[in-house]
């Protein structure tokens, strides 16, 4: 499997992240100068290795990229084939995504008075360089799917958890819910932390 | 490449280190609680996944497992082939060793008033299910070998940073020394972080 061009990239953003989450700030702040960190991440696309930027043909690929040792975070690279969509689903916990290249649309929905689930507002076309924030406080289901019929999109998620260890639930639009975890599609992760090359020449 | 049986070994593990460095203790409690969570690590070898369990002919190999997000710690899979030995070298950081399989030889250095370096008493073996700690502060110039001339030797090192990255340095007998990186010899971690089948079934 290839290695990326700029894999520092990737460990200083883990590095970053990690002191953000040192002194417990409350959720409000790990969403906004998490954010700010993950939106430095995905300004240049030249860190994410080959072999997490794979589409599948039957769905949507979730590559974990770094899971923290106590499982306060986890990193995630979404790769979406042409035309690919994720069920109406929730993550309990709080989120990030990133859009790294392509675009999606992100449908938000809301549970109305009779318990069925509503579309809350128009979809939200995610661009490269743009972040989204995930609050299960302020309603955290929604439908996501590549904007594209003919070309791969890829994000990169950032959950205030291992998400591949997360019950959770997907959902049908009369608000019917399903448990589920979602997993990871790889095996192997990225190992960015061998330095010893770039401080030989420093 | 294979994974292993039991990869939820190898997260507790991290996770119980991770729990344990939390409220920052010092030094010596590192090395005692940690110590004993390694030697539970080791006590059964059905969890180290075959692609980090290979010898090269070259030389040893250094397979790193997991790094802390904060680079707080750590994991390394080192595997010796027949005969193989490190040159004399110090850390600068502590360091947790564990016998996972076959034997290996650490031989302890000091330097002598005049600057040269002695052996410090006999080499110590390491069996399987054996811990050994290493403390700059106590002197943590040392060699390792593998005990056995025909076979693989394999032992999993906890060390306080993220170990791919430290300058430290390599010794002659003579006391003269040279700066170096250790580095890893994988580009991929195993994904150990991956409940939803073992949550399923629960
Ligand atoms: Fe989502
Ligand atoms: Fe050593
Ligand atoms: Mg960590």
């Amino acid at each position: 499997m290839p290695t990326s061009k700029n894999p520092g990239r990737l460990r200083d953003f883990v590095t970053a992240f990690a002191a953000l989450l040192e002194n417990k700030p409350p959720q409000a702040q790990i969403l906004h100068d998490g954010g700010a960190l993950l939106q430095q991440l995905i300004a240049v696309d030249d860190w994410l290795p080959d072999a997490y930027a794979q589409p599948q043909p039957e769905r949507y690929q979730q590559y974990l990229l770094h899971a923290d040792s106590a499982e306060r975070f986890s990193i995630v690279s979404f790769v979406w084939g042409p035309g690919q969509t994720t069920p109406i689903h929730d993550h309990t916990v709080w989120g990030l995504i990133g859009m790294l290249r392509g675009a999606e649309y992100a449908q938000a929905y809301r549970r109305s008075a009779g318990g069925s689930l509503q579309a809350e507002g128009a979809p939200l076309k995610l661009t490269p360089g743009t972040v989204e924030t995930l609050s299960p406080e302020a309603g955290d289901i929604h439908q996501v799917r590549n904007a594209f019929a003919d070309s791969v999109s890829i994000s990169i998620h950032v959950y205030g958890a291992n998400i591949g260890a997360v019950q959770r639930s997907v959902y049908a639009e009369d608000g019917s819910s399903k448990a589920f975890i979602s997993g990871y599609s790889n095996s192997h992760l990225p190992n960015i932390w061998d330095r010893s090359s770039e401080l030989k020449k420093s």
